[in-house]
């Protein structure tokens, strides 16, 4: 069956990073057999230039219709001044939300070529490979009542939500096990029970979920232990499953560990295996349109994509080995570039990733 | 007139550091004139253990009377099974709040005679020496609506309210930018205004105090950015002022990436400037009772409070400089003992920071 694949280039270095992807997509097609059928829709800020809105509706329509969705990056200082509702930022929720792309895996992986671009000292980091699963659509980022209005006694309050229900922490409690399973069975899960009250139903349900995964060890870390511990000693997590907001702030601390957050991918997927794939790294606004912007972590999200929604196990080894090749050749983007290595641009990584397949 | 302090043992280590903390302060009294008087109260799981309460109304009262308030540390696994309310850490949040103590002061200092103890590069956090504000009285820890109940459909939630009026906005702004006044005048103000209303209305506070501090260079932050940041550049930042838990996750980053939390003391004022002081480690119950602890972190909490609730600068430096003194001369506790250096308990490393006075 052909995969219908969605790809949302978005703003600031999105449209050159999604380039390379589908340069990777067509040789995939071409050379490698793989059935796929590529759409493209604008989101975020080129959402709103494009149809008044940050996530159009047909870009919702060709959402819903797609097998997985690749998405650049959203955002830019042009749209700063956008009421709430038509920022960018609102379109990456939206589609987050619409979609019901709750699981959110978000892999720190230190890649051996490029050791010494983290802040870590090497022994601390040295092949680290940890992998975050955030919740995406609860807590504060949905819950209600949110807003800014003004008391009875006259004082101005803002005031949002931290929310889940039960059933909404049991299956990304279960996506977290799931993933233990397929790699060291070590889950840990993040909250703050000694304060919050969501946090304390979050550990209870948790608990519960894993009786019906005994091969995996279990452990709990507050927050901010959780934070202190990604810097002391990152290697101690294999997974780690938290809430939304805790799970924004502490993914993008696990990815900063490895120095090159050009490198990242992530997936965002349903109940059933749908998803969004997109790099962590935002839209870059100082750098877009100069053909600087590191394809790699895009082009990494295209074999996640290949692995966990369209089931194309080979091909994403295939794509995951290219960019190993790439960067055992020496060829960097600036964001990694060191002394001794070959700088290239956006185009020429993408192509030498489709001539390393 | 005779500064009357209140000290607060707690738990694990707490008594241990305390009695150095004491034995300073005895030492300042009688060698340097310091005119204090010194009284004991149980809090955490003391305070349970004493009076059925982790804060005990005598100590309450005991702490309103004071002029500043030492803490050791509250919380261990004899407490774990207590019902919330009678939990350690509900002793350390209601004196929090009773106390009215809103601005919670948390440098990340790295000593240079412990540069090598951070995971981080010494290129990356040499010289470091940042201020974290957190504001403590407000938020998810304390906001209301808050609990676990079960919805009309049958199924339980968990939730917490994130909150925060106008006035306490403008108070913890004020106290950042107060103290970027005393240092580098840069203060950073970290949020989540692209999601949450109450960062809107924390940003736009913010700006609004700014206007009486035409001096401080005032930037913006978003949560998940800011813990990226601190782990590839923490060098950038001079003050940073934040929300409660977003302080909480934030402040604990920053003291682990000097490698070396025993060293690291905080203060918690009111908006006279009336304190509580503690170490930023906690109880460490696994090493209490062994003579083990490091007691700096507290010794440096009693500096602050010289410095800040009894405005006695010169009895504060001279603290400091003991301090200083005592890890020029290669004493250290295990958890910053290196190769080389002279391996010393609580007790000795107490008194020789009281004999290099
Ligand atoms: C842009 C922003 C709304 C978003 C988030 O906070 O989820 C981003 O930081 C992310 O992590 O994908
Ligand atoms: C013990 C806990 C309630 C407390 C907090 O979260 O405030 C602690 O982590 C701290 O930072 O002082």
């Amino acid at each position: 069956m052909t995969h219908k694949i969605l790809v949302m280039p978005g703003d600031g270095i999105g449209p050159e990073i999604v380039s390379e992807a589908t340069r990777l997509l067509n040789a995939l097609r071409d050379r490698f057999g793989l059935d796929a059928e590529l759409e493209e829709a604008p989101i975020g800020g080129a959402g709103y230039d494009a149809a008044g809105e940050p996530l159009p509706a047909h870009t919702l329509k060709l959402a819903r219709e797609a097998d997985a969705v690749l998405l650049g990056a959203v955002g830019g200082p042009r749209y700063d001044e956008l009421p709430w509702e038509k920022r960018p930022e609102r379109g990456l929720l939206a589609i987050r939300s619409e979609l019901g792309l709750f699981s959110n895996l978000r892999p720190a992986i230190l890649y051996p070529q490029l050791a010494s671009a983290s802040a870590l000292k090497p022994e601390i980091v040295g092949g680290l490979d940890i992998m975050i699963l955030r919740e995406l659509t609860g807590g504060a980022y949905f819950g209600k009542p949110r807003g800014i209005d003004t008391r009875e006694d006259g004082v101005r309050q803002g005031y949002n939500t931290i929310i889940y229900s039960e059933p909404e922490i049991e299956r990304i409690a279960r996506s977290g096990f799931e993933i233990a399973m397929k790699r060291d069975r070590r889950l840990c899960s993040v909250d703050k029970a000694n304060v919050l009250e969501v946090s304390q139903l979050w550990r209870e349900v948790v608990e519960r979920v894993a009786k019906e995964y005994p091969d995996v060890a279990l452990s709990h870390m507050y927050v901010d232990n959780a934070a202190m511990q990604l810097v002391r000693a990152p290697k101690q997590f294999d997974v780690i499953v938290t809430e939304n907001m805790f799970g924004d702030i502490l993914s993008d601390a696990a990815a900063m560990l490895t120095g090159s957050i050009g490198m990242l991918p992530s997936a965002s997927l349903d109940a059933a295996g749908k998803g969004m794939y997109e790099p962590i790294h935002g839209s870059a606004p100082d750098i877009a349109g100069q053909g600087l912007a590191n394809p790699l972590a895009t082009l990494l999200s295209v074999a996640m994509m290949l692995r966990y929604s369209l089931d194309e196990e080979a091909q994403a080894a295939r794509v995951e080995a290219a960019v190993g090749q790439v960067l055992d050749n020496g060829l960097r983007t600036p964001d990694i570039w060191t002394h001794g290595c070959d700088k290239v641009g956006t185009q020429e990584m993408g192509q030498a990733v489709v001539a390393a397949l």
